[in-house]
């Protein structure tokens, strides 16, 4: 009978910020990108008419996780979070249960610091402002991510002014229109991705998107006018070609996969990032199961440490 | 923040015996054959030098569960368990996380629970004695689900005596050997594959063989001028055919698929079980997900009932 730390999302948040959750982001990525870190293609359970569950392993440095999640989009308005579950850590040296932890903080910390990670990476050097479409929960932690690693100010924009505002007043920036936000240096969207809120008319040179909302086949936060004028990065190509922001441009014949760097060929140096300061890029985050392995691990190193407390269950 | 129960491998046994395991497994197999429940392939994370972890998520009854599960072989000779892990349970009405829960307790249960079921099934109306090759705890739980249906009494036989003279002490059996055991009615086994352990000579007419330890692609319990003389049966195609008993046969062209029947089929009267009271029927076994949320739907229910005790952890 072993004894194994809960970890609830109050503890993820305080084994984690959003300065460390970039650099565990960035080693998820360069490792994956070396052939180190190993990532099966995620499994889709249907729950119709209510959504599905997805189940993402991954194994990395000496551990292996599992993150069983779900997308029941029709929740918001039953007053249940659209996105729930749990993570699970393993050893990858002795099969051990390592620890289990809340999954919608991971899934948050890890998605806010790919958009900061992607900025980083494929910015302009003068890039400072910040325009977040959609303030939820994720596009709350893009901006923090964002913020944490010197972006900023920002301009927030929601359909929702009480939750624009909420994090303008956090985070010392403004609240503002769509437009507003979508002329940034480094523009983030985070929204349900029914209609775009990123249009050709927007955007301007030298800009950096990071598209973060489009998850599912049908999904789109970008026209296809502004697509066709972006250089384009994913985290990774299976996902992104076949339930990402790019799903549709594949479909219309505008994108071919030759034309779509992975951010981690970037950071390993094997593919060219921007190729100038007027070009505008833009990274199709799908999330991946390597992501969150690195925030569990992160959880994991900081409680053995202890830096942070959690509940014990036998099991 | 919800408070979700935890189930170590006590609570999982005492919220389901195994007649309740058979139970839930026929359920569990009916509803799949009907089309009722939903199973995706299993997904293997694999863990150099050591072993994998395998994903294994399932639908049904209005639940959805993920075990997460390790094949570590060499385990046993460092003093750690081969097979550890975990179980998640969710409402597939709502996503919630409702439980989590001790994977081998679960596996041990829906394994023995296969076996009895297999013979409840396909063994001839006559057949009583049980002959069990390896002892371990799949199949002591095979013993005891038999035993839990009327079958028995039966010849206990282990390499390492100590655990077939245990078994047979428990269910007031007898220990015996390798060659005892392979000639009663029904026979079960659960050993490493590394070596056969029924043969052909050792088969008599009307006999039911269980074969559940061939888990991987390399490992085989019966010989194959044995499985020529079966008439076959397995739970799952798919992962028979890939991962189990019958591969080594499949790949040497002795088996086709038309040549053997799933579980589920005989139990909705879609295909017929054996044929006559001589023929000797053979079920590969290699563990299926529906089974295992079948398992943890009758611990969940039992805790609801107030049968059984769990801790409560926050997540």
């Amino acid at each position: 009978m072993a004894e194994v730390p809960v970890f609830d999302a109050t503890a993820v948040h305080a084994a984690v910020d959003a300065a460390g959750a970039i650099e565990r982001t960035r080693l998820a990525f360069d490792r994956y990108a070396r052939g180190e870190w190993e990532m099966p293609a995620k499994v889709y359970v249907g729950a119709p008419p209510h959504g599905d569950f997805r189940a993402m392993p991954a194994r990395g440095e000496g551990f292996a996780s599992l993150k069983w999640v779900t997308s029941f989009p029709g929740n918001s308005q039953r007053g249940l979070p659209v996105v729930t579950g749990a993570v699970f850590l393993s050893s990858a040296e002795t099969g051990e249960l390592l620890a289990i932890m809340d999954c919608a903080s991971i899934t948050s910390l890890r998605t806010g610091a790919g958009a900061a990670l992607s900025a980083q990476a494929l910015a302009t050097a003068e890039a400072a402002s910040v325009g977040i479409i959609g303030c939820g929960v994720n596009g709350a932690w893009a901006a923090r991510s964002l913020a944490a690693v010197g972006f900023g100010p920002g301009v927030c924009a929601d359909r929702r002014s009480e939750a624009a505002a909420g994090l303008a007043d956090e985070l010392g920036w403004v609240e503002g229109t769509r437009e507003e936000a979508a002329r940034q240096d480094v523009v983030v969207t985070v929204t349900p991705g029914e209609e775009p809120v990123v249009l050709a008319s927007d955007l301007r040179s030298g800009q950096h998107l990071a598209v973060l909302g489009a998850d599912a086949t049908g999904k789109s936060e970008v026209e296809l006018a502004a697509i066709q004028r972006c250089r384009l990065f994913c985290d990774d190509w299976d996902q992104a070609s076949s339930g990402g922001e790019l799903t549709a441009a594949v479909a219309a014949g505008i994108v071919e996969p030759g034309r779509v760097t992975q951010l981690g060929e970037v950071l390993v140096g094997r593919a060219q990032g921007r190729s100038s300061p007027e070009e505008i890029t833009l990274f199709d985050s799908t999330g991946l199961a390597i992501q969150d392995l690195g925030m569990a691990i992160a959880v994991y190193e900081a409680w053995r440490r202890g830096e942070v407390d959690a509940q014990l269950a036998a099991l």
